[in-house]
């Protein structure tokens, strides 16, 4: 039997609280699993005190987690601080430079400082895992890096953040209005006090940066990443969408096109029968688009301490069982540099919504500035709603499906509309995804 | 970098040829991967001459599969073969004793010879690995064996077998006879001439028999499956099913009870609302129930050429970079014998199907003996239907759905139903499967 794996643990919050019980629970499988016994022996936490639901006595303590990194009675070192920089990234960096292999739940610090850690990692022909960063407890960064190795992937998406998809499947189904449903999220938890990183899009945005660079083999760039949260997204456009037989999603998207790699956060609308519009609440998903394997669709949890753990755990069994490759499947060094494809060159359909003052000839010249650009409708509606709300008085609402287009040419089209002074409002567009 | 890693590969259908070109095609990227190159050198199939696509002559040429096997210029033996013994048996035998790491589809092998190959693998400490065995291009072995390694499973479900689902999509959505959608799924070659194989059961029970096996730590036992096939269900009752908010489904059930592991095959009802529904025609999908993970849900191509070959060069990528476990995740000798839940003793919901002769009171005594024996009916609806077409004259179905109950309950109703003499036909039921 190998000597045992000896993990130390930075970060006891929810998430390593569940990783120190699941360690323990499954003690003796995870020893069958492996050929050797994982133990932790060495903590670290801002508050030795507080009470967790576990015992602690039987680990040495560090109140400096950098000092826990660099400890020379450990193999591993397990960060759960978070944070893009300060003590997450000395920690990581200090235990890696120590030839200490890292297991880290932390995307912003990926997204960030990714390639350098990974370079690091490979350097010291250590392991980098992190399969906890993506969507929790769903198998995502494995699939892509081990699971799809055969596969050439054309398209990666999901939903990334429970949270929002939490607020869309609540404004949808009870027909509440957004502040609502995130004033609900932040009594369940789901959301926290200043919602902006979830509900802007920027969580999802740190995720989609790693699938894209595992996706696509590329360095990761998540400042090529073109960001739109869901604050804009009114109950009058669930309804719509609903109609005309669409769901609205907050999806990360990677795809890769004539002009490079296109990678975007922002509310999307899917067809109800795609199998991403049936996730509903705090869910997860993602789906890939593959030459072999054509389309692979993932759905779990993604949050919550135990099945956040599940991942973590399971990148400690890897670890523990000797496996090591490129934390980004690749090596750093052969990763591309992507050629970011700009969202004006985006192509897709568009879901238009308009606010039009009633008057005679307005929904035609409309119509008119849409078939100028040569963009095909495949719907347009027009009428009064009775209790909608929240339009102006005198304006009536105007909805167009077209079919795909550049964004270019729709922003243009939008902004002709507007200059034709038959808006009550700024226009609403949503994209569309398909299968 | 590390010597190349040579293969042979025997059985060029469909998937082997699909599997020579993806190494062709993801040759560069592969070698990136696993840091070595990966290299076809020797095939063998039942005809050399046949036209396959690829470009044989490159290599090496064995009449005799079980010659390949022992090749000793080769690291790896790729078996696409088929069957239960006879040929495959002895060729993935003579390669793992002769030191070589396997890769195989076959889960009929796997079925029945998995546990002594494994054994063999494990004293040669060599790979068996067998993604492509289960489910086509998902990776679902993958996320059992390491994905969720930190998790206690509950419930591994899915739709195993694209045959049966494409059936009975089509039943449902086109309103047609079992078998006319037969008929139509053997010209689109998606089934066999003798397709009882398919729709008996059988196929998903070998898959089912691994999955048990790789989520429950035990011995693998395909006989100890209940199977029934899909032959019995008629439109009736997926109309039925629709109506009551059901979609029929042919699933592979294996679930840790109180009793022991049950193992089941079976046609069944599940919500319309669950991911599981959702999947239509030659799609598979499997669910898995865990502790920390709570569900996860994995959707794709259950099987293709290119599909296969995705999980096949997957298995050989990871053998390329050295990862070696046991091949059923714990080392056979600790797997335990798992106690088999009998049937009698299954305990879900039923859909009842009764074709009841039109007389006073039979309503009321079916009803009765259901009672009789505490099974509460979440719905009963008795009408006359026009056009359903599959009545004896003078009889009109009665549906009823049960809250949970025992297997070996409903069964004694269903015969004192029969007794009773109100019925025109054999009784017919459907498990009910909640998420």
């Amino acid at each position: 039997m190998l000597p045992p794996l000896r993990i130390g643990l930075a970060g006891l919050g929810t998430v390593g609280a569940a990783v120190l019980r699941l360690l323990e629970r499954q003690a003796e499988v995870l020893t069958r699993r492996t050929g050797r016994k994982i133990l932790v022996v060495a903590v670290s936490a801002r508050d030795a005190a507080k009470q967790r639901g576990v015992d602690l006595s039987r680990f040495k303590w560090f109140d400096d987690p950098a000092d826990l990194a660099k400890y020379g009675e450990i193999d591993l070192f397990v960060e759960l601080i978070g944070g893009a920089d300060g003590v997450a990234l000395a920690c990581v960096e200090a235990a890696l430079g120590a030839g200490k292999s890292c297991v880290t739940a932390n995307k912003a610090l990926l997204a960030k400082h990714g390639m350098r850690l990974a370079r690091l990692a490979e350097e010291k022909a250590v392991a980098l895992s992190f399969e906890a960063s993506v969507a929790g407890g769903i198998p995502i960064v494995k699939t892509l890096r081990e699971g799809l190795a055969g596969n050439s992937i054309e398209r990666v998406y999901g939903i990334l953040n429970g949270t929002c998809n939490y607020i869309l499947s609540r404004m949808e189904t009870e027909g509440l209005s957004f502040e609502q449903c995130l004033s609900e999220a932040q009594k369940l938890g789901y959301a926290e006090a200043d919602p902006t990183f979830d509900i802007g899009g920027f969580d999802t945005a740190h995720k989609l940066a790693i699938l894209t660079s595992l996706a696509f083999g590329t360095v990761i760039d998540a400042s090529a990443i073109a960001i739109e949260g869901i604050e804009s997204i009114s109950l009058a456009d669930l309804e719509a969408a609903s109609e005309l037989g669409y769901r609205v999603k907050l999806l990360g998207v990677a795809r890769r096109t004539p002009d490079g790699i296109e990678q975007r956060v922002h509310p999307t609308m899917v067809p109800k029968s795609s199998a991403i519009a049936q996730v509903m609440g705090v869910t997860n998903a993602v789906t890939i688009d593959a030459d072999a394997v054509h389309e692979l669709t993932l759905v779990g949890p993604g949050a919550g301490g135990e099945a956040t753990a599940s991942a973590i755990v399971a990148d400690i069994a890897d670890i523990a069982r000797g496996v090591r490759s490129p934390p980004f499947g690749l090596p750093v060094a052969t990763l591309s540099e992507a050629e970011n494809a700009p969202m004006q060159l985006h192509r897709g359909g568009y879901y238009v919504r308009l606010s039009v003052f009633d008057r005679p000839g307005a929904a035609a010249a409309i119509a008119t500035r849409f078939a100028e650009r040569d963009i095909s409708l495949e719907s347009i509606v027009q009428r009064r709603r009775p209790g909608a709300g929240d339009e102006t008085p005198g304006a009536v609402p105007v909805i167009l499906i077209t079919y795909a287009t550049h964004e270019k040419i729709i922003r243009e089209a939008l902004d002709a509309v507007v200059d034709d002074g038959f808006l009550a409002a700024k226009p609403q567009f949503i994209r569309i995804e398909r299968e």
